[in-house]
């Protein structure tokens, strides 16, 4: 009666290093209505990601065609790469009542959000110390472009966004962080605009006063 | 290290016979950092009720030197009775990062707003159908005043404002709308702007990088 929803864009932005990956794996083992929202990219693909589940790889050729025919809702350049999402699937899935789960930078979010910001909730993410950061960073170094350095840089100039985001979650403890964003999910989908069989509920209600 | 926190005011509004009370009790005993919020009011005691507990009884006279002195944050005539929050008490739990929960109707409600916007997180409580409404009612009525029809046609006053409220909560099982309250303190808790230890955090973590 009042289930008929909106799904909303859930966008968890971190550093990396800052655990975002293994929340939001653990997110959308948990939550039956979430769907991973797959970015396009032009970067090449990493040792263990897989096409159509972490990225869709396209090259520059395909991507320009996307932009070109309107099918991306917000892409950017980072780091000499495109990254891009495509705009159909997203939309399918909000009207059918699901929420999308995006995992992108402060970039994408801010331009996710000027495209549709009374659908975006934006969570950033903290490490809970420099060090555990630093060490988080050097376990995950694969490749020889992977330098140390570089990747500080990066996680130090995300952690400057910090502000623009709706909420903001300190990754202490992994159990708890995970439940934050849970809370921060369930609380944003009971949000009274959200929930577009109110009206007609109430006035059912008020009727039958 | 970004423990401190401002706390909020939750308020729960909602027709009498949604299962408010039950939801607030129970909230109250799962959250150790919540505490209520007791009213002032002229309105005499019922049986059952507990002075300082239930409200804070107390005459019109002193009701109004209260209201001279400043010390309510807001208050308002409800059906011939007036109604205040103590603004000393209030203040002293959220400065010290508690949250106080206010179970008000929607008059006090915009006057919590007018005073403290940003503090301010409202909860409406439906219940989940006329039938059920009535019947809750019907069993609530303890004295000749307890007219069902006159309660009948105040609940349908309170559920009008509805629309007014952040966050909108169908109470047809108590297990799952209690938890939905719980999200929200949850969630809200961890806004950007209720964490004032963030930016000397964020500025920490940044140098360390």
């Amino acid at each position: 009666m009042t289930d008929s929803r909106r799904g909303l864009m859930l966008v968890l932005s971190s550093p990396s290093g800052a655990g975002k990956s293994t929340i939001a794996s653990r997110l959308l083992a948990l939550e039956e209505e979430l769907v991973m929202s797959v970015s396009c990219t032009t970067r090449p693909r990493r040792p263990g990601e897989a096409d159509g589940t972490d990225y869709r790889f396209v090259d520059l050729e395909k991507f320009n065609l996307m932009v070109e025919g309107g099918e991306l809702l917000e892409h950017a350049k980072v780091f000499g790469n495109y990254y891009g999402t495509p705009r159909s699937e997203v939309y399918e899935l909000i009207e059918s009542g699901n929420d999308v789960l995006f995992d992108i930078d402060w970039q994408g979010t801010q331009n996710l959000k000027a495209v549709a910001r009374a659908e975006v909730v934006s969570v950033f993410i903290l490490p809970p110390s420099t060090g555990e950061l630093e060490r988080r960073l050097e376990k995950r170094a694969q490749d020889p472009a992977d330098v140390i350095a570089v990747r500080m840089a990066k996680a130090s100039e995300e952690i400057s966004h910090w502000a623009e985001y709706d909420y903001v979650v300190v990754n202490d403890d992994l159990g708890t962080a995970l439940s934050s964003v849970r809370s921060i999910l369930h609380a944003e989908r009971l949000r009274r605009g959200r929930q577009p069989g109110l009206p007609d509920f109430v006035k059912m209600l008020r009727e039958g006063v």
